[in-house]
């Protein structure tokens, strides 16, 4: 039995497990793997303070093992429910395994939001890709194309720069919504192209990806495009169906699936369950603000847990 | 005219400063000096993640370092009052100069919280310190006092076991406050005595300290310690009093005068003016929330500013 379970390596998750473990709790966090959305930035990090230009991996890599140095148990599994009966909970894993706990902080961020166009889930992997990242550096010298004309989209294309010969963007609105200096770099080099009013309809492939078809929103034609890949960066949805049954979604900001919760100390609906970071309804998504209410959600755990024992 | 001005150089106004310089806000930050309360923490800062043991002294330089890679203004000053008027923010310093602009975040932190006994106005500086950082290293070989026996008390304490020969712990209280770890660390040395029910009753002293006199509580007697410093370690008091004519101070947590914020968004209670970290009645008092308060603030301040455009 586990004083406190926190789920989710990454910026809120990683703060709260080095705030309970020297809060004395005994504390296991399971998270799939550790960094969260950190491990797909496509660009340095410039605005956590104290660290003037650092790589998303350079920085899970230091939170981590500033983690890892405290007295806390950490597991690498994937947790799959969650349930409360009388005042304990029972946390459920991919692996089948089930942990106790009196209070639980839930951390698990968000997760890329699919397109749900024909032809992505079979190619996921063949071409299809949510984190530039990772696969970023498979395209040298070939032909790609970024759904999504935000920053994260940007940033994307700004950084398969690198590799790909020739880079497409596709923003569904009238502009793209990207700040001015992200579409400077992108567009600095030539190679990327920018389509406004691109609605994707198909990504096509036996094999692999190999051609792409949109409507322009404008005249209703559709147009195909030849690519060797395509990087999704429309967005994330919060990582939280493990916890629909216990935690309430705030539906009243947005239709994510992001937990409600008491903003002066990340206490949810249901008592002893913390929610912080990207998987909550906290107004701004952000490394250092995650970072922040990871530790309000630890200390509030910590508080509980001293309720109970009264 | 600016479109913001930040008042305050701790974790929150440094942060609101990065946030707000890259969110290309015209922004003013105003702060007597760099740092805020890290600058008297005497033992290392083990809990802002991504470094695992750092002193205040060196996460500052990292902190203010990071801000100056910014655009953005920097005044060594202090804001004595801020007045509004229609729409426009009227801040005014200490050196007499007035600035404008159409938002503010209020991030100046707290200050240490003095005693209000005897002697201890009129030694300021000639024994009686608020800073064992600052003004600990002179006391090689003394004897010393610390007022407070809370983990700032004993983190003093610790600090000084470095140069005094011998510490006095006053607490009030029946018990010291000081958690398990702290306590060991104090006591390991031989060095260090706690005194608890002592209430401080007058500091003496000509032109340096020389005693103090403290009340058993117990036993209602006077008793007195030959002294050669006083390190005043009772807690802090927000450093709000400049904004008390536009502002609320929630009173119903504490008698502290801690500015009442929205905590979503970190909004006063006049439109434009946004509080953070210890000045602001935030629940946690703690470096790395203080950041995330910050960076909530300045975006905050950025979309009211787009508000204010429409």
């Amino acid at each position: 039995m586990f004083d406190l379970i926190i789920v989710g390596g990454g910026p809120a998750g990683i703060t709260a497990g080095i705030y309970a473990a020297r809060s004395k709790l005994n504390t296991l966090l399971i998270t799939k793997a550790f960094g969260g959305q950190m491990a797909r930035k496509a660009v340095s990090i410039e605005n956590y303070p104290g660290f003037k230009e650092v790589s998303g991996l350079e920085l899970i890599e230091k939170f981590e093992s500033h983690l890892k140095r405290q007295k806390i148990k950490i597991l690498e599994d994937e947790v799959m429910k969650i349930e409360k009966k009388n005042e304990i909970f029972s946390v459920f894993t991919k692996e089948k395994k089930v942990f106790q706990s009196l209070a639980v902080v839930v951390a698990s961020g968000a997760d890329p939001r699919p397109l749900e166009v024909i032809g992505e889930k079979e190619l996921v992997g063949k071409g299809v890709s949510y984190c530039v990242t990772c696969d970023g550096p498979l395209f040298s010298d070939k032909t790609v194309a970024v759904i999504g004309g935000g920053n994260a989209g940007f940033e994307a294309a700004i950084f398969l720069q690198n590799f790909a010969k020739k880079i497409y963007i596709l923003e569904y609105g009238e502009e793209v919504k990207a700040d001015p200096e992200n579409r400077q770099k992108a567009e600095i080099t030539g190679k990327t192209k920018i389509i406004t009013n691109a609605v994707l309809k198909k990504i096509e492939g036996k094999k692999f990806v190999d051609s792409i078809i949109y409507e322009d929103r404008k005249t209703g034609k559709e147009i195909k495009l030849e690519v060797d890949g395509v990087f999704v960066e429309i967005g994330s949805q919060p990582a939280t169906s493990f916890v629909k049954d216990l935690a309430k979604f705030n539906h009243l900001i947005n239709r994510l699936d992001e937990i409600e919760i008491d903003p002066r100390n990340c206490q949810t609906t249901t008592p002893g369950l913390f929610a912080a970071g990207d998987a909550s309804d906290v107004k701004y998504k952000q490394i250092v603000i995650a970072c922040g209410e990871g530790a309000k959600a630890a200390l509030s755990a910590y508080e509980y847990l001293k309720s109970l024992k009264k």
